[in-house]
């Protein structure tokens, strides 16, 4: 029989994730306080200032238990934070994980999806320090604080943009979208795990490094990942910079994967692009001759592509220039929880 | 008719809070990077560590709607972070509030809310600074993690007790689980949110300030913040001490409110003061010699009392000595989420 929360309760959870921790996770040099008090703490590195995010995933809303595995899970939701830090051109350090469980559900669960935070800090050099543990009646829910480091001079805002900036995009924003609906309307219930776009969306790849790599090359003027679509984030940075963007429809990466989509059901392959996904690639404005200068940067860590599809604007808002030339004004809308 | 989030959508409600904040929250000047960007940054404070916490407050769970005004409820999940970093012996900085909202909420619900938390962070010096929001089907869950500072010589930890140690404990534990036992049985529906011990249980008073001056004093050798009981939280020091304890019965706080308690159930008021309650008072353990040198520094704080209970021992365990000299030994149970 499989054993579940209720029957080591939460103190026998706390006692197994610490050892569990102590016994696969990377053991991290500035931590000074780890799992067992009332709080973590840690030593600030001189130069650096500190990073903090975080973000929350409910079950039934930001994944379905039935499509992914929880070690996936556990590293779906660390990519998520992994990707902010990296969005500031940051190191990420360590985490706070805070679950809400159902009672019922098995320790061995837990016990993957906190592989699948290690999977993904351990190679970072970064670590869980604490968190917290409750019960959740109805749907489990995982939040994680992850804080990093970074040199002020260093920091990669949103709100650096300027008019005359090209945009440039790593990899393929979409496929999550696409992987996402692919999954939703796999009613036949085969095994699509393995297909690239379900697994664009059920585990994505953080574009850290990258960003690091971006931020040191000093050759960026702003820098966003992209967890509420491309217009929802390019939006965010167009917000936050004041300033207003075009992007050429021609120019918009589209990858073989979605170009060879099974489509009966008619996806706007274009709305995918353009709408609601969690690619978690990178949105990168610099100065239109320091494009060369990223996409080296970018090119020192991984072949990952990167597409320049537009340029800032200092008129407000976003357009989109279709092949006839025609600028098309987008609302960049992003997902919002309530209005849906 | 009041608005809620599916009128304002999510995107307003940031912006919404963004602005409450920049209106009303304290203006703490290391914060390099605030709400709106993928993370919020700080420049750490030179010759001090960083302290990390978060706790989880789930609707139906950890407070009762009907019963606490959503002011009060923001009071009360910021308290209970405040009260951790207060029990390192730091100071609190800065705090990212993660929200999983039903769509249904009122806007000023929310609101009022951030207006609980800014009502304990400003007279410290402390604010948010950023965090997340989501959707929630069934339950609403307020997730805060809060940061703070402590120079690396004066951080309490739970382990430092010592065997012989002297054990002291702030104000009134158990008054809260009183004051959660009258709500709950208050079938009559009256208004008891001023009773005094319904309030120690709504509304509890962090001791952030108190434990800083512990800290500062040296003179303590352990500390922690009662949310798990008495008996759980001494239990903590106990585990991470790899000491024991002996309490004296008769040497137990007891307020007024708890003697005078109408308490036609017959409730052992006992049970209360060593059982599970949320009470953010202090559990302090030091030296004999330097009781009065931890009492003077709380006592250039507050008037709360302060109790000498018992004493560390090298045997394992927690042993309740009663009035005949009988040791009784206790399992220092504590809240555990699963179990029940």
């Amino acid at each position: 029989v499989l054993k579940t929360l209720a029957d080591i309760g939460e103190f026998g959870l706390i006692r197994l994730i610490h050892k569990l921790i102590d016994q696969e996770g990377y053991k991290i040099p500035g931590v000074t306080l780890g799992i067992g008090d009332d709080c973590a703490s840690f030593k600030p590195d001189k130069g650096f200032e500190v990073l903090v995010t975080c973000d929350c995933m409910v079950e039934g809303r930001h994944y379905l238990p039935e499509h992914i595995t929880p070690f996936d899970l556990g590293r779906r939701a660390m990519v998520m934070n992994i990707s902010d830090i990296g969005a500031m051109g940051g190191i990420p350090l360590y985490a706070l994980v805070s679950l809400g469980l159902k009672k019922d559900t098995p320790v061995k669960y837990i016990e993957e999806m906190y592989r699948g935070f290690m999977r993904e800090l351990n190679p970072l050099g970064a670590a869980v320090v604490g968190g917290n543990i409750t019960g959740s009646d109805y749907s489990t829910f995982i939040n994680i604080t992850l804080t990093g480091k970074v040199e002020s001079a260093r920091m990669m805002r949103r709100s650096g943009a300027r008019a005359g900036d090209a945009i440039l995009v790593t990899g393929y924003p979409g496929q999550a979208a696409a992987g996402l609906k692919s999954l939703i309307n796999n009613r036949c219930g085969s095994d699509i795990s393995k297909d690239p776009l379900a697994a664009a969306y059920t585990l994505p790849v953080h574009r850290a490094r990258e960003g690091r790599a971006v931020a040191l090359s000093g050759a960026a003027t702003a820098m966003i990942d992209i967890s509420d679509g491309l217009m929802g984030d390019l939006g965010h940075i167009c917000e936050e910079s004041r300033v207003g963007a075009e992007i050429v429809r021609n120019k918009l990466p589209i990858s073989e994967h979605m170009r060879n989509l099974v489509n009966p059901q008619g996806w706007d392959i274009f709305e995918m692009i353009i709408g609601d996904s969690d690619d978690y690639e990178l949105i990168i404005t610099c100065a239109p001759d320091n494009t060369e200068k990223v996409r080296a940067a970018i090119g020192e860590i991984t072949d990952v592509p990167v597409t320049e599809i537009g340029s800032i604007t200092s008129q407000d808002g976003i357009k989109i220039i279709s092949p006839d030339g025609v600028r098309h004004p987008v609302r960049p809308a992003g997902w919002d929880h309530f209005k849906r």
